[in-house]
């Protein structure tokens, strides 16, 4: 029984991932995603309280691949400097794993802006990713690859040009190279961070 | 009448912009607009063929007043370097002139990556600004403030730098002094792309 309810899990996500990014989080309803996953609406509710609890699990199934392939090069790294600028060879794996899940993710994002409520949600692993950006800046400022600055300012800095990359490789996939884009826009900005 | 006829084509485009902001490009129909605005259908359609149509001048009008802002303080600088330095002194002018629309764009532009026909009104201001900042890095190299590099890639990197500053200052207004934070990641991303 457990395998098959985690079956129907899946199956409720992987129906709900596909439409969202086909038609729009607005556009999907949960008759839609149960219509496609093949279970009842009883069934559907018994796993996810909303149509919204689904997408924030997806958006941190995403974000919980992401995660440990950013601390991997930086913890514990003996020039954070350096690790950072190759933190750029992380983006190809973000462009393929977010394909069709990257537009989805954004709208409800801005959807989000609009309601304190899901606000509070989507702010959350947000932060956590500051936090650990922060911890890593803090980590090359201690050891002196990085030199004097606010860690956290240097954090937010940091994931803008990736929120930037990012959004821009979303919007014009065909317009430049944007791994090429990356890995130079990244060590650009380490350098100009960098002791001298 | 000419000015009747500007007076009506402004009320339209005001009214759509507080219902956009508000509601969602998406919730927002003409119907709601030409209400709000207190013309009719048959004036709404005698000044903008659609709904997407009125977004996209709205999106014109405020790049409009971002385009001569950011060219007037870099161009023919003597040192294209330092002038990008201060290109975050826009940032609150951004932040203010785009408040409650920045939500609306966003919205729209991940909507348009769905749709081929949209999608190529909205990348051409997108490809102008790049464009314009490919110029001003092309100069920077010249004169040699500015290291040897591809001003199209460097162009891009400082655009996805500003985006994602633009959208993490949407969405955490209250996370951070954004100000600030533009102001030093701009400075290092530059500093990293200046001739040592």
């Amino acid at each position: 029984m457990q395998q098959r309810s985690e079956e129907t899990r899946g199956k409720i996500l992987s129906s709900a991932q596909a439409l969202f990014a086909q038609h729009g989080y607005d556009a999907t309803g949960v008759a839609e995603i149960c219509q496609a996953a093949g279970v009842s609406k009883g069934a559907f509710y018994h796993h996810f309280p909303s149509k919204q609890a689904v997408f924030l699990q997806l958006l941190e199934n995403w974000l919980g691949t992401l995660e440990p392939l950013l601390s991997a090069f930086v913890k514990d790294s003996p020039d954070v400097s350096q690790s950072l600028m190759q933190m750029s060879t992380v983006m190809p794996h973000i462009f393929s794993s977010g394909k069709g899940q990257l537009a989805m993710f954004l709208e409800f994002w801005v959807q989000s802006s609009r309601d304190p409520e899901i606000w509070k949600q989507t702010i959350a692993p947000y932060h956590r990713f500051e936090a650990l950006f922060a911890e890593i800046m803090r980590a090359g400022v201690a050891q002196g690859s990085l030199a004097e600055m606010d860690p956290d300012t240097a954090a937010r800095a940091l994931m803008a040009l990736a929120i930037g990359l990012i959004l821009q490789g979303l919007f014009d996939p065909q317009g430049a190279n944007w791994n090429d884009t990356a890995q130079r826009g990244i060590q650009w900005l380490i350098q100009g961070m960098s002791r001298r």
